[in-house]
């Protein structure tokens, strides 16, 4: 089975079509595709039997991806118009699984502290909860809101606890008929990171792309219906020089260099024509490691420390 | 010329030499290095003449590699003993340049706002700033304390003012005998992010080494002697891939492959090729955007008011 | 019965003798102190029936408080004496519980985005977490090791779910042996803010002190036995009045002031007297609103809006 | 002379006619009172000779005050008309001093690591920049674009250097037209709390309210208009106190208290009595110290390293 390296059913879709060599549509996958303008596009991919889910190893499914294009330049509008189309695709699958009443928890996965990692935890600080108004103060909300509550649980690394337990207890006591889980997805694309919004019908495992195998999130671990929303925020050093590889040799082929090319490659500097290839792809970036706040963190305290010992 | 595209005088005297096949000494470039423990380590490159000069395209003068291979993991212990080497080798600098009275403006670069950018200003809010007291309170300082001061002028694209002009009107101003600014490098090696202080009796050029090149903050535009302290902070992407790229290489010429791979290349998926070759040499992170607080803080908008506006 | 205004058992206990009167000892009641330096004292509170828990309107059990006068500006050593003592305490009250295996579940209250009362969370980042090591990497770590986990669930406001309901699911879930919470508690004392450590065997009722009663945490609704780990964070300004107003009538009695001195109170301006009464108790303090995190971003948004907009 | 112990000449103004009994206006200051609507108000004094001047020891020139009743709960909307309202009068106050095209600095003095003094670093970092563009890039920006600039200089506790002197070497460098200043003031008013914005054409001295008088920043010191933009984010707790005193005393007379009610105030808790005085002006909030993020830290230190050695 291909070492697929990322939680994006659409990435996944297109890596098993192009290492099986298949230009049709593979059985038991239906993909659907939506261009909102040049900046905002939906891609749905509908996993329908088990032949889809064996092969891109997924569950049966619904998987809609929203690519924003340009997010680190949004505006008000942009940010708007994305937010809107989410909710859209959103709405959907929560109306599959339950009535407007329906009870919603919403947990964010990630670590508050570790910058690439704080999506989950930022989100629960924005989401409209409403469980405590209805049941405290139900005289200042109309009446058929739907009570909304919302965890941010906190990582393995530092609660000692996995997510799932910390999630299985709150579900057990509160008892709300839909899940909504906000998680890191590991992605082949540096393009994508941060930029990227992949809903699922099925539930996650946390930190499955990463080499981290945990414990499920799904209606099979805790008996209610859990649509994941994930979001890509690392890449693995490897997925992306591997990327970048295929970038690279493509230019060489397109440029039918000798076969003796390769005995070159390591002699000479090739950072100009690997930017030159990198460039068109918009992949070019400044990467910096997913631990940077730690490691700012620390190297301050040791130059400021040597400057103060040194004066 | 060769594009060094690292600011670390140590990683361009090995390009010289790797380049130019050069095994033996540079004229005009003598280095020592010393190995503090199996964690930390010292390297000295001295410029000493034109020829070394020109040979790595840096100004005569001394430039001295710290390294701290453990930082991600070091305790209070390993802290303190590399601030210890780091202060060591700039006081020689220090005072080299200035008596033990001569008063010194410590300046540091960098954007609070941007967590890989944002070393310089929290170097800053912890150096012991002496200058107020001796000249409003001298009777709660002893009577030999050197005057430090120490500034944070922000960035040209917050402050729409280049960082030389913001630091020559203080300089001017206040007229401290001596600076030592704090500004982010560019490396070759990820696994140099913010675990290497390179500091230099010869001033620094901010942004040199990522494209963007301003005027040089140094003796010659300042009018008194610069010590640069830098640290590499971000990676370049088609730089980590062209590094990448070497290492990959010397594993298949390693591994005696014939011609006709690099056709196979694009064809195969290489990533666990790519992962075997890596991790040996401690490279297979996992890497994030030099923006990724905004977009952090940008993805949290979209998708926290998308789910309240789907509920 | 006294409105008490603080969760610190010392406080009510001075109160209570106050305003009955009693200079003896409190038939219930036992306390003890101890002057660690002079920064640093221990006070403990042991109420041992019913006549004792009655006076003081809290639970039979152990009450110990830990005073550092000095903690905005201490240093390293001074902040591990302090860690220490609170440490041995804190450790015969767990012993009285739970043997060294005793599994211990660390809960952190509070609001990690508004600075006041972010205390909670921040110690969760810090604690030493072992549970997932024992159980998933038992060879790293020393087989006598406690199960330590900690977690910190948010505040009502913005997850909608009492904190107690959090806590239980976890607890049934996860089955420690002993929790610790920390809780930001209502003292009367301005100058105890943030400088004050209440450790009690009897559980805590989050915000009790501030008006906002909820649910209890203690072996009542959990099943284990709780310690609380409470610290002031906030003062009531009615409750700061009322203590400055004190110490101001103190002063006008002692300088014997006439009957129709009220009269021309108001007419007066008195903040020379009253800051001249206020500066021996170290009471003259800048006060600030809880929510200022949220006042100064809002703040700065219509600043920085409205000078874009005019220029 | 009065001790204003405010910064807001509307404030002063106010307390001038009580203190000496005026009902009409003051030779010398001219006052205008305009109600945007029920929760955003604007006050203008304007100090038109020496009588007025020394009335309220504030220079002769425009002071603006505008109000925002219900800033922590505004929304998009309100945020936005209070920007609107605040631009148009400071753009009328910058159209008295320079043209269309004159260069602006803006300055914003505070702390940014320090939450209730952040307010000036952050406005700063969301000025809208165009001097590098001008400068570097003029086909990407309008041709009748003024110059603007920005700069958070630190404060005096970390710089060690005055803050008009960091000023006066930027001035002299880039040699702007006009100056804004972003500054902290001192109010009487607890509720004014980051919800005021006083603009004048004076210029302002850094922390006069607050006892620590430093240079003034003013065409004076700087040889260019300045104009200043102050909020008042903290309140002295004598000055509190003070305010709450009178509106005690005035419960207390309305209701005809004997006169040996005051003998007994001491004895009594009157603590119900003034939060009840207190509630209806809506001062009954929740104060902290100043230096709460400092606080907060080294208590999560004490506590979390206090619990990891306890276990």
């Amino acid at each position: 089975m291909i070492n697929f390296r990322t939680d994006l059913a659409d990435e996944r879709h297109s890596m098993y079509k192009k290492a099986n060599k298949i230009s049709d549509d593979i059985d038991g996958i239906r993909t659907e595709s939506e261009e909102i303008n040049k900046d905002l596009s939906i891609n749905r991919v509908i996993i329908e039997n088990e032949n889809g889910q064996e092969a891109i190893n997924k569950p049966i499914g619904k998987y809609i991806t929203i690519d924003m294009k340009k997010l680190t330049i949004a505006q008000e509008d942009e940010i708007m118009q994305a937010a809107e189309s989410f909710s859209k695709e959103l709405q959907n699958l929560i109306n599959e699984k339950v009535d407007d009443k329906g009870e919603i928890l919403v947990v964010g996965l990630g670590n508050i502290y570790v910058t690439p990692d704080a999506l989950g935890p930022k989100v629960i600080e924005q989401i409209e909860v409403t469980r405590h108004i209805i049941k405290y103060l139900p005289q200042y909300i109309d009446e058929n809101a739907r009570e909304v509550s919302a965890v941010s649980p906190g990582v393995l690394g530092t609660t000692g606890i996995e997510t799932v337990e910390i999630i299985k207890g709150i579900v057990d006591n509160i008892k709300p008929k839909l899940l909504i889980v906000i998680d890191a997805l590991a992605s082949k694309s540096i393009e994508r990171i941060n930029k990227t919004i992949q809903i699922s019908n099925t539930g996650i495992v946390p930190g499955a792309g990463v080499g981290n195998t945990r414990k499920e999130i799904s209606q099979n671990s805790l008996g209610i219906p859990v649509i994941a929303v994930g979001v890509p925020t690392v890449v693995e050093s490897a997925v992306m020089v591997n990327e970048c590889l295929d970038i690279f040799i493509e230019k060489l082929q397109n440029e039918a260099k000798s076969n003796d090319y390769l005995n070159k490659l390591k002699e000479e500097d090739n950072y100009e024509e690997i930017k030159e290839a990198l460039i068109p792809k918009d992949y070019n970036l400044i990467v910096t490691p997913k631990e940077i706040d730690e490691l700012v963190d620390k190297m301050a305290e040791v130059v400021s420390r040597g400057i103060n010992m040194s004066m």
